[in-house]
């Protein structure tokens, strides 16, 4: 089935004096309360320059509502939301118009699609998207929260327990990571790693607590399944494991298994190795996941390459780019489940008995 | 956008004389010859009792095409095929109808959707729906292969070159693995673990040669998020990684990124971290990936749950699982891979220019 | 958007002794009531032999529920149901299978398409579908009334009052007209080109009664417009029009305008030749609309044709066709209204404000 | 299936210094030749002030693309077009902010939907998406042709042949009449009923010629519904036939029935009273349909309503509306049309055999 809560990202819009990138919601109920302040609250968790480990690109990313939001309420016709860009210098990418970066999408958007697309501005849409739906989800479930947060740094890993976890430690330091022990080491790796022209990835993990049992569907569009594709469409993105995931491999159905107790009235698991969905649709235990996102491509130091017309050459990145992009993308990785969760709010509705 | 290749599961078909399982197949082009022996080859890598480290159900699986395909050509019409139970023993079953088996669908089927859904013998439609989509992609571009193999049993792990493996090897030992040093070790692994009532679970890997660049979109729809969705589709998957995947994180940039060279005419790459797709789309190198599968949830030990009336109690399983699901998983993460490609081919026929 | 309340016709489908066709549902909620006598008792209004203006053919046209239902419930999961074929003649179509038949899809089926479909029996599963489509919309609107009756049959014309029709006047007659008065003349008039060897056509009139306000979308997923598309995509049809339609055009505005009044705390208009929808959206009136159907194609006359080889040549029809398909068309028209209906009543819950 | 040419329209956008209305088109392929000029050629046809029969509003509507075209090239990626308005007036509508306008989506949106919606200044986005549609039918077709124009206004109805009508005569009228001897008659009675406060409504008809046969899908697809919805979701339609139509009703099978004939290699049909569809699919004669358009709702005399609190009151229309919408329907008519023939080349694209 189609997606319920659909949306469409534009970028490269040629706006009045300059670029924009924007997003097209489509299918948001009418009566769902909206201010500017909550996209832009939104926005400002993943814009460019607001820490002194990620890129020192100025961008304001102030998001207009150009539709579909009127008093503060959707009206239920498609929503238009565009983020005007301001710090953009086009001279910093006149190489890598004809030579193509390595592991980036130059080579296979030019030589063969048609030709658009590249630039992770894209995912500011997918931002303003998600505060969005996260007001069509509050409206009915205000419980319910979603939260990541930077798991590991290459070799760097934080202990954090998603069932107590909570924002204000996250976004409390500017890695984003849920163990303050690591926020020093991960932050200094960062820098000297950047100082090296190179670069760095990890794994950003994400908790859903509050969700409503019976969100998925049980063959194809499982919860699970939607939310490893909503993953594995961000940037740079490697993998996605639900759960135990892969380290569960290592276990024994009698060691894995979740037995179920009664909690009053309520079926609970006294462990959650499931990860919060059974068969593809939640259980109401807290659902959580880990993605797996590679160093950026785009290094400061010499790499080998070709150009668009076939001669072998060499690139040296330039320009203002993320030596890691963890720590931005935490909002992302929220935005996407926020996504995936209304569009599966919405299916529920459809078809529940009343 | 919704499936060009599009397919609906049939489960609990109540036929004459007993029970099935089917799949409808809409949107097959017409005119691709499919014949009855190259499904059933297909089932028979999938079905139960083939080896003496799988359930050793007697069903011979045989599918049965209904409609869409005559004189051994598909018609353009939807495609129904369908396979009977054989072997089913309900009466095994009666304690589980009331208590709900620990890590399996159960509960979310039974307590929060309307009670259907819960055999894997419904990945039988997904491996007949796939042999022909295999057909589809081998009339434009005869060379492709899917090949899947195990590459991990709990700790036992297989090493495998996904340049160089073929089926022979593969099929050529019960267990499926790619290393024939594994063989051994992991099917006695699987019958000790069987023998003491448990299960495990391990990692399937796949590799797509021969793939058609330009495949998959560049936003959402990209191929590794389909690949994603497809895999976390499988009942018992828990993970999914593409190319280097979460050991990718632990590299640098410079480590990580795959240079370009010429081949001749062709646009190269001297390694492959990227795994075949870079932005979503791919760009001609073996696209591998790696989905990991929980151990079997039906154990036959004592375990603690509860009713569907809110009684805790213990169940202990019965019937005639598989204590390891991998070997017979292998045509399924295969199938699931095919049909992927399948509708990004369709999908690439629509837009390209002429 | 793609359909909610979705389904897929089986054509043609080869089952144990002989040939049958089939519906497939998916996307109807869990926990709907439905048995057997239902669907049959809306198939039997469709079925061929019914009386003696209808093809002679004597199909009982047995539902047989294969899945998705269980004690008289649906489950959530696909619903699949088929209908054996019992009286068909293969020879008496041996000729057509070279010669096109005018009028007929057989040119456009098998020299422009794969070769499938071309039976007039696809019908049935519209009817199948839509008789649990109906204890959808019933559930939650249990006033909900569609019916559908024979306006008119070649230039003998019925007079109804859309608003006090009932279903015993239109089933009280085998032509299904609502018109005590033409009875008899219908009757007579089909009768009379069947015994010339020619065939005639009509319009068929529906109402729907008790529908919720607030169905259908804005732009272009209208009610009316949906209604439009389903109505065209019945064999036969060639023009729709809703309230009142190609007549309106000949009113001014002035005479045209619904004026709207209060009645009670409801908002009702005085007339309504809006047919129940303005702007694409239903309004609480009753919605009707007229379908044309254009005289049957195969006919027992000679006809100039050519060969699918390329000759030309005359073709007599064979067989037993009916000189006029309004009577049977009569439930396909009522029935893919209840689908249109069940489909935007899903989607009206899904954004509804809670 | 859903759409794979889609757009989505997006109304009352507020971009600096005023409103604007615009369009999404999602599944352009890539590398179409599109200049501003084609889009703005086409915008020119509908908007408003063309002549001194429509609304003297001035708005020059000048298409602005923002994104997915670079160099005249489709890229492939979204493509967003706007069109500022200048010329609106909000004064004139304070009164119908509470009064519903009789026959007007006023009730179903403001009281029924969320408050969206309502300008006919939508169809904008309708005429641009066209305009890209009509570039990526004539790269494969290059003779394929689109054309509308009035058959009746009222009681007054033009004589035109759709297989010689060409769009010279049709654009040399500003009442976009094919019959040169009725341009007078249709442009002194819309100017009469204007200067009695009064509307009219009318039929417009559309031949597309050089069809490639083969477009739609032969059960739900139908070429002719997927045209039927699509005339249906133009504001102010009441009804659509295709080919004979509902006149086709009053001949007998004999009489309506197209005779095939050989023209060279070709099948041809001597009579063409299927409208050059059958089944649902071209059959590459001249496919030809006409739409009733109601009288304009907003008139310039008194009417019965009520306001959105609930209290009856009359309403007497303000602004500068069109008499007589047909003149400038035309073109939406035809990029309708256009829109539904590009959607279905694509579909066909992708199951064609190769």
């Amino acid at each position: 089935m189609d997606k319920l809560f659909a949306f469409i990202l534009l970028e490269n819009l040629t706006v009045a004096h300059g670029g924009a990138v924007g997003v097209i919601i489509d299918g948001c109920p009418p009566r769902v309360p909206i201010t500017q302040a909550m996209i832009q609250q939104a926005l400002d968790r993943r814009r460019p320059g607001q820490s002194d480990i990620v890129t020192p690109r100025k961008e304001p990313d102030t998001a207009e509502i150009l539709s579909g939001i009127q008093d503060d309420l959707t009206l239920g016709t498609p929503i238009a939301i565009t983020v005007k860009n301001t710090d953009q210098r086009p001279g910093a990418y006149d190489e890598m118009a004809v030579k193509y970066r390595p592991s980036h999408a130059d080579y296979t958007y030019r030589a063969l699609s048609g030709g658009g697309r590249a630039s992770a501005r894209e995912t500011i849409g997918r931002v303003a998207a998600a505060a969005i739906a996260m007001q069509v989800l509050r409206q009915q479930h205000p419980q319910l929260e979603v939260l990541a947060w930077v798991k590991s740094i290459q070799h760097l890993e934080a202990q954090v327990d998603p069932l107590t976890i909570d924002a204000a430690t996250i976004e409390g330091n500017i890695v984003r990571t849920g163990d303050p022990a690591m926020v020093e080491p991960m932050i200094d790796h960062i820098k000297s790693i950047r100082s090296q022209g190179n670069s760095v990835g990890g794994v950003i993990e994400c908790v859903i607590r509050g969700c409503p049992p019976g969100l998925g569907e049980p063959i194809f569009d499982k919860l699970e399944a939607d939310l490893a594709k909503a993953m594995l469409s961000i940037p740079a993105t490697k993998g996605f494991e639900i759960g135990s995931g892969f380290a569960g491999t290592l276990l024994t159905g009698k060691e894995h298994n979740d037995p179920f107790v009664m909690e009053g009235e309520k079926v609970r698991t006294t462990s959650n190795r499931s990860g919060g969905v059974q068969g593809g649709i939640s259980n109401g235990e807290a659902i959580f996941f880990r993605v797996a996102f590679k160093p950026t491509a785009t290094i400061m130091t010499s790499q080998q390459t070709v150009t668009s017309d076939g001669q072998e050459t060499e690139l040296q990145g330039k320009g203002r780019h993320d030596a890691c992009v963890l720590p931005r993308a935490v909002p992302i990785v929220e935005a996407m489940a926020t996504l995936v969760l209304a569009d599966h709010l919405l299916r529920q509705r459809a078809i529940s008995s009343l």
